[in-house]
């Protein structure tokens, strides 16, 4: 007998009918004699609704307030997917993020768990119940209803299974796993069995869509393995868990491309000291993300100088040209460049570690295609690459080929 | 500066846009300097959906899922009413019922409130906020969502006023007030300035729809004057509180038409101790409401038999028969007769006990309509009587010229 802790997303509980199939799949693990506790998002659709009747009302609503509303998509789903099992004679009792234990800062519509009190479901379970436990909210400690934000539900799920020491914990998706690229990039992707938490992290951060950043770090900080599946059919999905040893006979787990960044150049910034850290304040003030940072050494005659390029998310691109100008007189760069036009090509996995000629290899294989790269960044575990996005998709293609189409995943 | 609980219905928080008529009327009494709890109900049509989806999984759902589901409702007018008060730059602050303190017992879908603490309303009010209350709802002390029931909002309304020590509580509605009749059918029915509990009770219990016989008790019993009055308007609605001896000056306060009774008669009961109480243990059993009963003297030859009538809701009025049916051989009654073509005329009044002739001034009035009467029963401020349905608005606008036309209410 297993504990099991199994994750709905909002397109898996979209309407009745779907949250019948969920309560269809938990009964077939109930019927194994598993324990199981069902986290579940808002409908698909649900959460925009809410979102829209709050703008009608006014266009920045109060984030306490959000929250109160946002939090009641979940109650809708976790009662219906008990009374789903229920209508298949399997005892369930829903619980909302307050009452399953989920204990969060106040920090409303970004909320960050602070310890899980499981006391409730904990007690179920060993009443022979399956608990449904709403995903993405919690309470403050004094009682007021927080939502986890984007990603929340898996949060949840990973927090639980944490929480409750549970053998296993399946995020239910629409998509069959971790593939070794996008499958509508490379036909020829193939699912992973398995992957590391750091390939993980570093396919969410090279914009990998599977899950986000904060519930990967979460999973790995306690351990908890996790696989990643779908909920349309049986298939086995990928297993996210800490690194062994046999996982750095694969050099290259997987390949991503990244449509989503712009890049923005200043052109010959004076080289002294506090340039950097004056940039990347007035970035991180205006709530800019950054992710690639590149710098060259200095060039020119006179004065040193440097070109220093960063690449943001594309709708933050007018932003963070508009702080650059900003600073214009006060850091005296000659001029500020950007471009949309770029594709971030990222390959990851922890083998790379102990395999020389790697980023050697990803370079000429590029070359060979005829992509120019823009900037390069690496990690222990990812080299990206800049190149034009016009080029994106092919050079994909490429670099899956070179690392990944020879040999098992 | 005055304390007010004001609830606004379904109908009044139907949309945005009337939400935002809420706030702005709360904002009116907030100008003066008023301290406002404003309960509110779901939007209308909102509880009817998330029923509709309950039913779609399961015909007969868990009544603790109905109320974890149902709750929603209530939550999200609270965070879109607050919401409303931010944008007129009012500090408002929502609370579900759990937050409010409203204790219940655990008995799903109808629960009775035990107790209210109202510590965060307190402190909040305090710190000049309005504070927003989800009706219909609260929670067992074991942290465990449950509704109140049909007129649950006016409940929660009435009892929060009482546990606040508040100086008024306004039901809004889509109604002006309690009229001296059902304006549909007397087109020169009154709206009245004021009436007594009792009188209210009477009425809602003849088949007035303005309110619940609950909240009218639970009011009458701890003392909480109210007004019920529209949110359409401004006009003032009718204050409900306790009998004043002026009130006695007027012998009816008002007449009622319930079209929804049918009668049930049993021929020739045997006279025999024990058998009313088998008949109505045996409908009780099967959870149907009886309202009148009448019973007439024994009459016949050989062994003395009775006929036996009462009036039930006329949805109940099959399964009323059907009992009576399996009660044949046992009771020996001849025959059972039932009628859906009737309606109960009613009176209502504190005058009528200190005056004489009332009844026989109805009676009167119905003989000149040529109105037979089919069944009488009386209270101490109330006389019902059961007629031909054809003929009960043409009785009612006559009763109503009799007794409340002359003089002012």
């Amino acid at each position: 007998m297993a504990l099991i802790v199994q994750k709905y997303g909002g397109t898996s509980v979209a309407n009745t009918e779907r949250i019948k199939n969920v309560a269809a799949r938990v009964a077939g693990y109930r019927s194994r004699g598993d324990q199981i506790v069902v986290v579940v998002s808002a409908m698909s659709g649900v959460t925009d609704n809410l979102i829209k009747l709050a703008k009608d009302i006014m266009p920045l609503p109060s984030e306490r307030e959000m929250d109160m509303l946002l939090a009641t998509g979940e109650q809708t789903t976790i009662s219906l997917t008990a009374m789903a099992l229920h209508a298949l004679g399997i005892d369930a009792v829903s619980l909302t993020g307050a009452q399953a234990g989920i204990v969060t800062d106040g920090v409303h519509t970004k909320a960050k768990i602070l310890n899980i009190t499981p006391k409730q479901a904990h007690a179920l379970l060993k009443a022979g119940k399956v608990v449904i436990v709403a995903g993405f909210q919690g309470q403050t400690p004094e009682g007021q209803i927080t939502t986890l934000g984007r990603g929340g539900s898996d949060l949840t799920a990973i927090a639980l299974a944490a929480a409750l020491r549970a053998d296993l914990c399946q995020i239910y998706t629409d998509v069959d796993g971790v593939y070794t690229a996008d499958p509508r990039i490379v036909p020829c992707a193939r699912k992973l069995n398995e992957i590391a938490y750091d390939e993980m992290l570093e396919l969410a951060g090279a914009g990998a869509k599977v899950m986000q950043l904060r519930s990967v770090e979460f999973a790995k900080k306690f351990g908890v393995v996790f696989e990643v599946r779908s909920s349309m059919n049986d298939n086995p999905g990928t297993i996210v868990k800490e690194e062994v040893r046999s996982m750095e006979d694969v050099v290259v787990r997987g390949v991503s491309l990244d449509k989503n960044q712009a890049k923005v150049t200043l052109v010959a910034v004076p080289d002294r000291p506090g340039v950097a850290a004056r940039i990347f304040n007035a970035l991180s003030d205006a709530a800019i993300n950054v992710d690639m940072i590149v710098q060259n050494v200095s060039h020119g005659v006179g004065l040193p100088a440097t070109d220093l390029s960063f690449t943001v998310d594309k709708p933050d691109l007018l932003k963070a040209t508009k702080v650059i100008e900003s600073l214009k007189a006060e850091i005296a760069y000659r001029e500020v460049i950007s471009d949309e036009n770029i594709g971030k090509l990222s390959i990851v996995g922890v083998g790379m570690r102990s395999h020389s000629g790697v980023a050697a290899k990803m370079f000429e294989t590029l070359a060979k295609e005829n992509v120019n790269i823009g900037m390069i960044s690496t990690s222990e575990i990812k080299i990206s690459v800049i190149i034009d996005l016009a080029k994106g998709e092919q050079a994909t293609r490429a670099v899956h080929a070179a690392f990944l189409e020879s040999k098992p995943a």
